[in-house]
């Protein structure tokens, strides 16, 4: 059973990241996954929270292509610039995932639980991001920089999602926006 | 019927940022408007010349509470932290606009003809604060600097608009950003 599980998570990912949140409906999730609106009720009890769930999955599917795929230094700066560049992927996985983390957010406005859940998430990443600030740069003030670059990666994710910003331009602006932050 | 014209596209708006572009009828512009799905045709063509328009009266709006609302001061600083602020207020106006860029930018993946008139307001958009860079910091790398601002812009108002990060806390994180970008 754990592995229909994972596939309803990343069936409702898919639809998300294709039909965004508002109009969601659990059958189309079913349909998507090969399984019966029952099973889906019988994993996340109600609409809610299979998108709780899905938000979670979202994130845990992007800690696996950033955080697990560093590469093996000890230069907290590398680390910094990767552990954020490997969010801006022409990878379908990571566009999918980016396109549906957009959408969870855009709806949380309209979703109570899925606020709380989207906070927790994001001050997450942003300790996890101040942390290699602060070990790349221990006078620049930590939690505002990993605030503002992780903030920035999202707007520029939107951009280059939306096909109006180039990849490798984003990448571009982004290492720009840590030498700015950071001091060269 | 000018009269007319702008109230179907204010109803637009506020149809969008309330349910977004993708599951967006006609329909329902319509009838939130007041007005026959006819008249709607008979300005707009179709669908997508209605969301194009739309995209045109969200810049117009934005214009309107951001540039045409700029202090009277010759201090390039000043122009370019008010000019980047008055996109984080807490109005209604401000609030519904920025949702429904934000769900216009969503979609534009999906909309061939919304995302060229996309490319083109944010291209405007960053221009125009390139210039205020240029006369602030001529050492800066205004076009750089001008499209990082304004990505920044966009992820802090997304994250402000669903409830995760506080107003004061965005405004703050922005002009800490311009201060990095610029230097103190």
């Amino acid at each position: 059973m754990a592995g229909k599980r994972d596939l309803i998570l990343r069936a409702a990912v898919a639809v998300i990241a294709r039909s965004g949140v508002r109009g969601l409906r659990v059958e189309e999730v079913a349909a998507e996954a090969g399984a019966s609106t029952g099973l889906i009720y019988y994993h996340f009890k109600d609409r809610a929270g299979l998108l709780s769930a899905t938000l979670d999955h979202v994130n845990d599917r992007a800690e696996r292509y950033t955080t697990r795929a560093l590469p093996d230094t000890g230069d907290a700066r590398v680390l910094l610039e990767q552990s954020l560049l490997l969010e801006l992927q022409d990878v379908d996985e990571v566009r999918e995932n980016s396109l549906a983390w957009g959408e969870l957010r855009a709806s949380a406005v309209f979703e109570p639980e899925l606020r709380d859940r989207l906070t927790g998430a994001t001050g997450t990443w942003v300790a996890e991001i101040a942390e290699l600030v602060a070990a790349a740069a221990p006078a620049a003030p930590a939690d505002d920089v990993a605030e503002r670059l992780t903030a920035l990666v999202e707007g520029l994710s939107e951009r280059w999602l939306s096909g109006t910003l180039p990849l490798v331009r984003a990448r571009d602006l982004l290492l720009g926006a840590i030498t700015a932050e950071l001091g060269s």
